[in-house]
């Protein structure tokens, strides 16, 4: 069975598909009145946030589309320090995609949401001609997180000091993606994953958090430096302190990439208050997703450039954000 | 200027395409931080929906893609009683289209937002291969809106008797992304535009509103058919009430199409307390979108199928849902 331009009249056939496929696996209260807008309990402030996942292929070693929607939009919540509560999912399917692999991936879904305690509230459901042989799937997901009145987690709050905690390898989504593309023979495996546990741990424990980022496309490269431009400070790294699995590293090696600019989907960089970053170093390891987590660098006033790394050879260099390509599609 | 692969990077490019060409336009106090998520104030109860939007011809005669991605989610966000107030806005560009385009659909998004009201507080953009020869931009808008404690607008809430009311002319929209396609010489725009006045001016007055729902993808038919089903009721249309501008009525005639069947993207409808219909459609008649609305017909208990017509020629027929493709990608 295939997805058809039928499918996206907003007709029958699409109500069809939004209640076998869509509305059996993402079923609350909320969402099953299928009414135009979901109406949902509110708080007093509230986080935004939106991404579109087109990556390619849709399933890849360590997870697909689906998982990959949710704890794209789930994370950017938890980024702020908000309470991850509501999904919206915007579905454009081409024509011709498989209708078990848009089961597949809508399951994959409703699994995530489960574990990161959200409610996918409403949706939507577009047709666009075919384009791919195998068809193709691009989701949208938007979020609304609750914050706390006492918590401001944001790029301002960032002091000289400050140090910079990544919560575990570099590359792995990136590397997984075009290792996929590739073809190559290889173990290695997307990190995507919901960031909920060692963000709620540190939080909870009172770490003073003073800006969390995920990174994905752009990679660490680029996310430090809209830091440091955003503090007018300069981030000092530590080379051989940055987790990179041996896979990865030898991938890169024969590629030529560079994983301070390739793309994570499972891990981020949490910037603290100094007297407590041993602290949190230790909550992060202790989690599932965070036992390679090391604190990589620090802030310091301003020094001719934004982002430092000191190598592994003992020199310097400039880490520059990400510029030209990267990988294609690879979120 | 072209989109290329590298805007889609998450690094330099991408950066500075958000800077020069959403940013400068959607500027607003929770965007500005660029952070993964924006904080914004709440409230008890929230709307949310969502709507990827895949209309080609990216600008259309009476709208564009830009336009359109706002009054389409805020109008499902009125249609719950929602006062809408922050939107999300996932851009999905072909790399190869003209940013020169990109502009125009960009500033008619936030010229638009800023009629409603509305504040884009996040955003997202991704670029994927060139499909189309001029290129190509898809949008999800994702909103909430703040509900009224007091005030519940739902299909649960129809009853026997309710009158209900289309605020314009239909097929409007259809009849113009067709004939663009077709490349009809002829005068009918789209009739794409927000529904905030006439939804409020009729909720300010203390109308009894049990349900609204805009007429969009699917048509009339599609709409009055979920209706009936959700309520377990008969819904009787007139025909000779239902209007329908004469160049359009022409148009449907020529191609064979059906204006309950078509779709629109400026016109809702409303079932009303029988008691407050007069008063309703008054109010209506009155806003600059509404000037056409008229009582179209009236529920009933249940008698043997969901939606009936009686037709001018004075027999009556069974009003089914839209089946088959429709028209593709009309919004």
């Amino acid at each position: 069975m295939m997805v058809t331009m039928a499918h996206g009249s907003g007709g029958e056939e699409t109500e069809k598909l939004i209640r076998e496929i869509f509305a059996a696996r993402f079923d609350n209260p909320w969402l099953s009145g299928l009414e135009d807008a979901a109406a949902v309990p509110g708080s007093q402030r509230l986080a935004m946030t939106t991404d579109s996942f087109v990556v390619r292929p849709l399933e890849f070693p360590g997870g697909d589309l689906g998982k990959l929607a949710v704890c794209g939009t789930v994370n950017d919540l938890l980024m702020r320090g908000a309470v991850p509560k509501y999904l919206t999912a915007g579905w454009i399917l081409e024509a011709g995609t498989d209708l078990a692999l848009l089961e597949r991936i809508a399951a994959s879904m409703a699994d995530t949401a489960a574990e990161a305690g959200v409610q996918i509230v409403a949706g939507d459901t577009k047709v666009v001609e075919n384009v791919h042989e195998d068809g193709g799937i691009v989701i949208n997901t938007a979020g609304v997180g609750f914050l706390r009145e006492d918590l401001e987690v944001s790029a301002s709050r960032i002091r000289p000091g400050d140090q910079v905690i990544l919560s575990g390898t570099l590359g792995d989504h990136h590397a997984a993606i075009q290792s996929a593309r590739m073809r190559l023979d290889n173990d290695i495996c997307s990190d995507v994953a919901l960031l909920t546990e060692p963000v709620s741990i540190m939080l909870g424990a009172g770490i003073r958090v003073h800006a969390m980022r995920d990174v994905t496309r752009g990679g660490l490269a680029t996310i430090l430096n809209e830091f440091a431009r955003d503090a007018h400070l300069t981030i000092k790294l530590e080379q051989e302190t940055i987790p990179v699995s041996p896979a990865v590293r030898n991938l890169c090696g024969i590629l030529g990439l560079d994983p301070l600019t390739m793309g994570n989907e499972g891990k981020f960089i949490a910037v603290v208050d100094p007297a407590d970053a041993e602290q949190a170093l230790e909550l992060i390891r202790g989690t599932s997703c965070g036992q390679q987590a090391a604190v990589i660098g620090k802030l310091t006033e301003w020094v001719d450039t934004d982002v430092i790394l000191h190598t592994s050879l003992g020199g310097t260099r400039v880490v520059a954000p990400l510029t030209g390509e990267g990988l294609p599609r690879i979120c």
